[in-house]
């Protein structure tokens, strides 16, 4: 019933599974392999690989007797293509901040100025 | 003692919450107006903007009686941030459907050819 966006995000929302999603970008690993970095139980890891390739996020090669796992973007880019929707905000939430930099300088600028004049 | 990502992919995986979030990239909005469109009581709705607010992902102003909310894009970036070091993976993917289709494109070709020399 899920959607895939709510699926992905739901997904994305613990470190170890971002985790697992980093060692894999560095390429296709078996699971033994991806256990050893968390100190974790086979069946802990296994579930967080369930819910990454419910997601979508991965999959496992049945060519290989060892099953190798492999990152899948599609999902990620989709998050991307979302996210990019409200890129204008933090860029505005940037220039407000140059602003208000550079009007407090100009303020200690005129602030200096005028205690010059006082001497 | 979530991080601060996880919460955020959390807060996001809900499409409720992420439509509340489009609605409010189009100006401040009360709870009232914010509720409007959803088929939802307000309890529930109320229940959405605690997530988000806890995620960092909108704020209620104290200084209006309405208290309307605004969107905050910082936990955004961050998502983008963290999106963005895999983009890598859906371009490789793009890549290669490139060299599929030019691939098939040139087999079709050849195909044809041949069918035109046994005429």
């Amino acid at each position: 019933m899920e959607d895939q966006l709510s699926t992905t995000f739901a997904a994305l929302a613990d470190p170890t599974r971002r985790a697992i999603l980093a060692k894999l970008s560095l390429g296709e690993t078996s699971v033994t392999e991806l256990a050893r970095p968390f100190e974790m139980s086979m069946p802990a890891i296994t579930k967080h690989l369930k819910v990454l390739e419910k997601a979508g996020l991965i999959s496992r090669s049945r060519e290989a007797q060892w099953r190798p796992c492999k990152l899948e973007a599609a999902p990620l880019e989709e998050v991307a293509g979302w996210v990019e929707d409200y890129r204008r905000f933090w860029a505005e939430s940037f220039d407000r901040l140059d602003i208000y930099l550079a009007k407090i300088q100009a303020e200690g600028k005129k602030g200096k100025d005028s205690t010059k004049r006082k001497h």
